[in-house]
């Protein structure tokens, strides 16, 4: 490609509400620009990055034996009834009416879709295994569309749908994406990590994220390095502290702490380790009207998935009104406590193995120093209900627990007959008898691979592409194309050489300054720059450099093609 | 590929609501499956002609100069209210409301979001020219989709938007963009015609559509066998015939005509030529309540478009009501005429030069025979308001017309500043001042070309593809590939040297008899087929049979690659 015949838009700072970096360089750098809220048009720089990921990404579920389809962007309510999801879903799921007042939506995501695909066409288990894919434009209608193409609302995603004869078969189906994705990822070349993930009601262990990793990622990914334990934040266990319970050595005190509302506060009035602090929270229970109180140290965060997960809590987990907390405690929430308190009590497994512990009195400005189970309060229930910490000892007992930052731009996920029960979508087995499809969901956000991406590979003039997913591998840097007929030639010469072996080459001909020019490719982030100057010319050589170098390196010009095809692998 | 890893779904008969031949072929053959009216999913054979077709217009479009972008399918209302097509539009425009209760709407077209690129990118006349096209789904909500993928709701278009300093310059776009759809059409492997079309507004001679010729199309084609004319019916110019009129030479009669309304009627009822009657047609002037009488030659028909262009009438052309026309005639339709009238009066070129014509006496079951101008009646403005008929002179005078039907894949049209004024989209010149941009766009309809090229190219067992647009070019069909040795290793050595040479081929290891395997292939329209039986290796041949031959050759066994790689070319 030459420059001169492409669409290079630069911009020296990005609009004021960009929030994130990936989304300033993307803007910067003219891969995209905004639309509406959430909603970009791929600007020709851009669409070259995305094409490029959605070839990888079809090259690979090709080879790993899925089949692509086609399914509209636009979907008729019917089908999504039939799941429960057109009245259920948030105002995330966009619907609206054709002329003729009939209630559609436009697709997410197309569980309901391919599922009438499937009770359609595949009558037999001779049929079966199937896996169907694509790679299309989705919408979610965000209440707060952010981060650029991160939490865009329109978006291009690829799902695939797998079918298969018994729950057996689908953890084959299951491992074969797992691995695909694994080789996509590679392939993208970036650093990721596959995390364990919830599975909600459809329970098993069979979910999985796919997370880039990045410092900005949203996401707390807990891994254990000398494991390979991996699960995102809201699945990874906390397991309980080794040892018994010390026995109690303090006598219960009450202590006056005048506006004392917070952990923090305490810690600081008191003058104490804030380990030796337990914060109580007050949940809503199934039972109207309940309240139940969940305790996690002071230095502890509450799990609100692992918190849901227990019987008789109400879901989705709902923290009770000042009202209730009042009614059950007497008190307001900022000293409350399991002191005197007659309802359920759920204990963090940290907590359980505490004593002489700091907790609230459940009377205003009033807190309890060397509180103990047993002796001052009834023993409660435990179960692990907080967030993981680094330091934390592995659930496979193998070291401590590290936390990194993630972007999920992968997921998969075993379905089970969720979709098929509720859609009654069925093959006839061997024996002759319909039964429902055991499924999987496999999901990859194309268009949020290009964020996350960027989010893991930039510096201060822009961004640091893999050479995969790179607009362009390489860029031709000529100093004075239009003035000097020596530089035009070798550049032209090696333009054509690298095009004749298929390296995906520009040229830039626009005749900028130098400044502007490799400003330009820093922001865009071609990952090999190969500068052609008068000066060096005179001497025989060019300059290459990786976009991670932090100088220029001198070539022999006759060198330099045999140089760049090395450097490309 | 291996049929048994791939999706092959035939239906003996097509849906009950499949009108078309290629909507029944599709259906049928697997290539899509209906969602909702009007929208389809695109299954694995169907999708792999589309890629095909993709491809070649990407290719073709990326040859040209043009430059790929992808533009939002939601959109907000805003840019669509600067040109007025929010409001103006019909309900075909596809609008909505967000969560936030703001107005967007689903891309129908992108005329409005380019102009808004172009206006914000291309800041100078050094940017231009340029030309910005996208491949993506659009989405029309027709009143009554039908046609399968030629009339769908959603479906894939490509849309180019090119943007010129001026009018000369857009006029090189646009022929760039002429030549690019003949490379297009001829990669295809489709038979069509470029005809001229109507600019509408805009005026000028630049819109041409490519029809795709096809006895089911829905278009008629005219053209000239004899010279390079040719233009679409709507716009086709009816020449006025050679000659002067003739002289009256029979007395004006009026005729009882009781039950006579229509030329039918009236050609039936007085025994006479079609060609001796004079129909006449009342149109609506553009002054509130005033008729206008339109007359052509009883085997002719009104063309709507160039009545409604004449000064004077109004648009879009409407024809009085009955109350109108009894108001101006003091007569009901079906026996009007130009005798007596008052107002405004336009004849076809045809009509002008008739003498001693039939005609309605405005008097209900009256005629007149031996009707003549200037004698029985004023002398009329004279037009050409009817649609061409076979025979009639060619208008460049270089023999007669003819007519084809034919079905619109692509249109190529000179917008002018049309859509630049209405959004104040401008550059900088050379002179330092801002200019309104010149654009041009251009549309092929993908999905639809897949339609059409099967209307163009079937018979009785299915559909006959193009090599270039097949979804497999060759497809090898072994005779008991489950129980010969023989069979197998022959079937798979071929398939692995097709594969080997870069054919898209198929091999179906299914294990179907071979008649419903034959069916199938026959239905789906692979070009190439390859035969191999155990009865033919015991002498050495295999069959070779192209989908339009009646029957199979046999070739060597040892020559059928090359016999093969010859007919791919």
């Amino acid at each position: 490609m030459r420059a001169s015949q492409f669409f290079i838009s630069t911009l020296k700072e990005a609009p004021a509400d960009a929030d994130i970096v990936s989304q300033k360089l993307m803007l910067r750098a003219g891969f995209i620009r905004k639309v509406a809220a959430g909603v970009y048009n791929w600007m020709p720089m851009g669409l070259r990055s995305l094409r490029k990921v959605e070839s990888i990404v079809r090259e690979e579920m090709n080879r790993a034996g899925a089949i692509e389809i086609v399914m509209p962007m636009v979907q008729p309510a019917g089908l999504w009834q039939e799941t429960g999801r057109f009245d259920g879903m948030g105002p995330e799921l966009l619907r609206f009416k054709d002329r003729h007042e009939r209630d559609f939506v436009i697709q997410p995501t197309s569980e309901e879709v391919v599922t009438d695909i499937a009770r359609n066409e595949l009558r037999s288990y001779r049929a079966l295994p199937k896996n169907f894919y694509q790679i299309q434009t989705k919408f979610r209608d965000e209440r707060r569309p952010r981060f650029g193409v991160m939490r865009g609302r329109e978006f291009t995603m690829k799902d695939a749908y797998s079918f298969d004869r018994s729950a057996e078969d689908a953890g084959k189906s299951y491992d074969n994406m797992y691995a695909t994705y694994c080789r996509i990822f590679d392939r993208l070349g970036l650093t990721y990590r596959a995390v364990a993930a919830d599975t909600g009601a459809i329970g098993g262990d069979r979910s999985h994220e796919f997370q880039v990793i990045a410092d900005t990622g949203e996401d707390a990914i807990v891994y254990c390095p000398a494991s390979d334990y991996a699960a995102n934040i809201e699945l990874a266990e906390a397991v309980a502290p080794a040892g018994e319970r010390p026995a109690a050595s303090q006598p219960l005190t009450k202590v006056h702490t005048p506006g004392v509302k917070t952990i923090a506060d305490l810690v600081r009035f008191l003058n104490i380790d804030i380990t030796a602090t337990v914060k109580a929270l007050v949940v809503e229970g199934e039972e109207e009207g309940s309240a139940v109180l969940m305790l996690v140290r002071g230095d502890h965060e509450l799990n609100e998935l692992k918190a849901e997960k227990i019987a008789g809590i109400k879901r989705p987990l709902t923290m009770a009104t000042p009202a209730l907390i009042n009614k059950a405690f007497g008190a307001n929430p900022g000293s409350l406590g399991p002191v005197g308190f007659k309802g359920r009590i759920i204990a963090d497994r940290t907590v359980a193995k505490m004593a002489d512990f700091v907790i609230g009195a459940n009377e205003d400005d009033q807190h309890y120093t060397g509180a103990n189970f047993v002796r001052d309060c009834v023993e409660p229930e435990v179960a692990d209900i907080r967030n993981v910490v680094v330091g934390d000892a592995s659930p496979d007992g193998k070291g401590e627990l590290a936390i990194q930052r993630g972007i999920e731009v992968g997921h998969v996920f075993y379905l089970g007959t969720k979709y098929s029960q509720a859609m009654d979508a069925t093959f006839l087995d061997e024996d002759g008898k319909p039964k429902h499809f055991e499924m999987g969901c496999y999901g990859i956000g194309v268009t949020r691979i290009l964020g996350a991406a960027i989010e893991q590979n930039f510096d201060d003039k822009g961004m640091i592409w893999p050479d995969s997913i790179a607009p362009f591998n390489v860029v031709i840097c000529p100093v004075g194309y239009d003035r000097s007929e020596a530089v035009k030639a070798a550049a032209d010469q090696l333009y054509g050489e690298l095009q004749a072996k298929g390296v995906d080459v520009i040229i830039d001909d626009r005749g900028e300054r130098p400044g502007a020019m490799f400003a330009d490719w820093e922001l865009i982030g071609a990952p090999h720059r190969v500068t052609i100057g008068d000066r060096g010319l005179k001497e025989g050589k060019v300059e290459y450099q990786h976009r991670r170098d932090s100088e220029a390196t001198a070539v022999a010009a006759g060198e330099i093609l045999a140089h760049l095809l090395a450097k490309l692998g």
